[in-house]
C-alpha cells in the first residue's frame, strides 16, 4: 500500500469518539495557543500587506480573516497562517522542526467555519493534520531542513489532510489531495539571509495550497498516488534520507500532537530554561531583584553562541540576549510578549541587573545537548544566601508540560489588543470546543463579518 | 550584483520601442498560439473541475476565465494556465524544456486585462517573462528536470516578471517579487506515473503564484534578495548544476523568445518530422494515398522507442504511433487537433495504409540526435515512382520556422468550437495587438463577462 493510501485510511478512520480525552484537550490548547499568535500578529505590516492583496482579489465571504472581514477559504487560510507565524510564539515539534499550528489550524478553521462544522470535527481535523505532517517531517529530517522550511513543505500535507477530513473526502480522494499537496510543496530558507517576509508567506501559502489540493480532489481532480515515496516524489527530490516507511510506522496507534512544544516566553527558545528557573524562584521565594547580587547561568554552548549578548540594542535583539532575558524575568516575574517593550529595553533597573548576570558553559549540560536543552541558575543574595535550580527541558516541552493556566495567561497577553469580552468569548468557546455544534460561533464577535 | 537585481534591471529597462519588429511579431504569434491551446483545453474535465473550485471561492471580476465568466487575477491565471496545457499543443523551448506560454501568458493577460494595459505593454511583459524563465531553465538543466517540471518551477519566475512589468514595479520590488516567486516554486514529475492532472495544475498554479508574488511585492512585501544563486536558494536546492552566472550572460542583448518552438501537429513531437515530410509531399505532388504502396520512415532510436506502435487502441495512443500519424497525414493531408478523432482512429483506410508503413533507425540520423530531430521518408508509388525527402528539424522549431498562415490555420482548428465571429475577433485583435490601446477588448465577446 502506498504511503498516501495508508495516510488516507488513517485520516478517514480517525474519530473523536475513539480519541483519548487528553488528546482532545491538548488539541484545544493547540488551537487556543495558535489563535493567540494569530491575533498578536494580525496587525503587523507584512500581514497587513497580505490582507490588502487578499481584499483586492476578493472572494466569497467563507471564512474570517483575523485582520478583519472575511474572504474565500484559501485566502483566509493564507492571511491567518501568515499572521500566526510572525511573533514567533507559535508551537513547535522538535523532531520534525514543524510549526504545525501555523499551517494546519488556519486551514482547518477556514473549512470548519465555511462548512459550519462542529468543534469535535475541528479537533479531529487538527489531530489528523498534525499527525501526518509531523510524520513526514521526521522522515525527511535532518537533510530536508537545510534548504527547505519544513513548516511550509511538510505543512502543506497537514493542511490538505485537515481540509480533506472536514470536507469528508473518501480514501481515494485524500490520496489525490496528498498528491496535489506534495506537488505544490515549497518554501526555501534563502529568505533568512535578508530576514525577508517569506517566513510569514510560507505557512500561509502552505495552508492555502493544502486547501486548494483538497477542494480540487473533492471535484475529482487527480494527483500522484505515490507523491511521498515515488521515484520522482517529495522524499527523493527534497531530502537525502530515503526511509519513507518510517512515515507510517505505528500510524493509528500514536497521537503525535502530544509531542508538541509551546513557547511561553516571547524570546529565543535557548533562553527559556533560564527564564523558567528565575520566574519560579522569584515566585516561590518572593525574591526582590534588588536583593540579588549575582545571577550565574550555566548552559550548553549553542545557547551562548546564539544568546550571549550583554548589550542588546533593539527589542528584537533583547529576545536573543540571555543576560537581558534573565534580568527581565527577575524584575518583572515574566518574559511574555507584553514584557518585551521599548520601555523595558531601556529600563535602568534591568540594565543595572544585567551587569550582575554571568553566563558560562557547563560541560555536563553541554554533553547532553541537543537531547536535552538544560540550564542551571544560581542566585546569590545580598545576605549571602545562595539558591540553585536546574532544568532539563524548557517549560512547554512535552517533558516539562505547560499548565492550562499558563497557556490561558499567555493567550490573554497575546490577545491584549482585543476587547476583554472578545478575549473571554474566545476562551469560553475553545474551552468547551467539543460541545460546540458549529465553530462559526468562535468568530461571532469579529468585526466586519 | 545579484542575479535577481540584474533581472530586475533588465525587466524595468525593456521597452517595446527598442524591440526589433520581428520580436514583437513573434510574441504575438506566441500569444495567439497560447490562446488556441487554452480555448481547446477549456472544456476538458480537469479544467472544468478547477473552474468549479474557482467559482466556488469567488473573487473580484478582474480577468476573464476561458472557461466562462471572470474571477480574480490569481484565479483566472490558474484556470487559463491549466487550460492551455492539456491538449499538448502549446509552445516549448528545447534548451530549458519550458512551455513558457502556459505560465507567462495567462499571468500577463490577467494583469493586462485587469489594469487595462495596451497591447504593447502586454508584448513587453510576455517577452520579459519568457526571457527570464528560459534563462533560469537553461541554468538548471538538465539535472533539475529529473524531479521538477521546469514549466512550473522556472515558469513561476517568468509569471512574476510578466506581472511585475505590467504593474510597473521598480527594480527593488521586482527583486522581492522574484524572491517570493522562487520560494513558491514547485511541481514534481511524480504525477507522470499515474498520468495525474498535476500536469495541468502546475502551469496554472505557477502563473497564480507569480502574480501573487508581484502583488505582494507591490505592497512592500519582501523576499530573498538572492533567491536564485543564494546558498539555500533555488539553484542549489533544486539542481546539481551550479553556474548561476550563466543566467544573466548577455542579458539585454538577446530575445530568447525567438528560440521558441511551436507544435503544428497534435501528436508526439517525435512524429512531427515524418508528418511534415508526408504533408509536404502530398501537397506538392498531389499524391493520392491509394497510390502509395510503401512508406519507409527512418529516424533516431528515441523516436521509435516512444512511437513505434502499429496498433494504437485509443486516440491518445494514436498520437504516439508513428505508423498511425504517417498514415493519417497521408490520408488527410494534415494531423491537427481535429484530425485525431475516434472516427479517424477506426478509419479502415488509415488502418489499411498503416500496414504499408515501415519504420527503422538510420545510424547517421541517430548519431546526430538530440542536436537534431531528423527523419527521412520514402514513398513508393504503385507505378514504381520513388520519392524521398529528409528533414533536420520538425516544423515549428526555430531552425524550421512555421509560417504565420500555418499558425492561423492551427488556431482556427484549436478554436473550432467557438463561433466564427469570435475566432475572427481574436485573430483580428492579436493580429494588430501593438495598436490595441486596451487589451480588455480581446475578451469583448466572451460569454459571462
Amino acid at each position: 500500500m502506498s504511503v498516501s493510501k495508508e495516510f488516507a485510511r488513517y485520516v478517514t478512520g480517525l474519530a473523536y469518539g475513539n480519541m483519548p480525552a487528553e488528546v482532545a484537550s491538548f488539541a484545544k490548547i493547540c488551537i487556543l495557543d495558535w489563535l493567540g499568535s494569530a491575533l498578536a500578529g494580525a496587525d503587523k505590516p507584512p500581514i497587513q500587506m497580505m490582507a490588502q492583496v487578499v481584499h483586492e482579489l476578493g472572494g466569497e465571504k467563507q471564512a474570517t480573516l483575523l485582520t478583519g472581514g472575511r474572504s474565500s477559504v484559501t485566502q483566509a487560510a493564507l492571511v491567518n497562517g501568515a499572521a500566526s507565524h510572525i511573533v514567533e510564539l507559535d508551537d513547535i515539534h522538535k523532531a520534525s522542526i514543524i510549526h504545525a499550528g501555523t499551517v494546519v489550524i488556519p486551514a482547518a478553521l477556514a473549512i470548519a467555519e465555511w462548512k459550519q462544522k462542529s468543534g469535535r470535527e475541528l479537533i479531529e481535523a487538527v489531530v489528523a493534520g498534525y499527525e501526518v505532517c509531523y510524520r513526514i517531517g521526521e522522515a525527511v529530517s535532518p537533510s530536508h531542513y537545510y534548504f527547505w522550511h519544513n513548516t511550509a513543505t511538510c505543512g502543506t500535507f497537514g493542511a490538505a489532510v485537515a481540509a480533506s477530513k472536514l470536507l469528508g473526502l473518501c480514501e481515494e480522494k485524500i490520496v489525490h489531495a496528498l498528491g496535489s499537496a506534495g506537488t505544490q510543496a515549497a518554501g526555501l530558507w534563502e529568505f533568512i539571509e535578508d530576514g525577508a517576509m517569506s517566513k510569514q508567506l510560507h505557512p500561509g501559502k502552505a495552508a492555502m495550497n493544502g486547501i486548494l489540493a483538497a477542494l480540487l480532489a473533492d471535484r475529482g481532480f487527480t494527483g500522484a498516488s505515490r507523491i511521498l515515496e515515488g521515484d520522482r516524489g517529495f522524499v527523493r527530490a527534497m531530502s537525502q534520507e530515503a526511509d519513507p516507511e518510517r512515515m507510517t510506522e505505528g500510524l493509528g496507534t500514536t497521537y503525535k500532537i502530544m509531542e508538541n512544544s509551546f513557547k511561553i516566553h516571547a524570546s529565543c527558545r535557548h533562553t527559556h530554561h533560564a527564564i523558567d528557573l528565575v520566574v519560579e524562584m522569584v515566585s516561590r521565594y518572593g525574591i526582590a531583584w534588588r536583593d540579588v547580587e549575582k545571577i550565574r547561568v550555566q548552559t550548553y554552548q549553542v545557547a551562548l553562541t546564539i544568546t550571549d549578548n550583554p548589550e542588546p540594542a533593539s527589542v528584537y535583539a533583547a529576545k536573543f540576549s540571555l543576560q537581558y532575558c534573565v534580568a527581565l524575568a527577575l524584575v518583572k516575574g515574566s518574559a511574555g510578549l507584553s514584557d518585551f517593550t521599548e520601555e523595558a529595553l531601556h529600563d535602568p533597573d534591568i540594565r543595572e541587573l544585567m551587569r550582575r548576570v554571568e553566563v558560562s558553559v557547563d560541560p555536563d549540560i553541554h554533553a547532553r545537548y541537543p537531547g536535552k536543552w538544560e540550564a542551571a541558575v544560581e542566585l546569590v543574595l545580598a545576605d549571602g544566601t545562595t539558591m540553585q535550580q536546574h532544568a532539563e527541558y524548557p517549560k512547554g516541552d512535552p517533558e516539562n508540560p505547560v499548565t492550562h493556566k499558563e497557556i490561558v495567561r499567555k493567550f490573554r497577553a497575546m490577545a491584549a489588543d482585543q476587547p476583554q469580552d472578545k478575549i473571554d468569548h474566545f476562551l469560553d468557546v475553545i474551552g468547551r470546543l467539543e460541545q460546540v455544534p458549529d465553530v462559526t460561533m468562535l468568530f461571532a464577535q469579529m468585526k466586519g463579518r
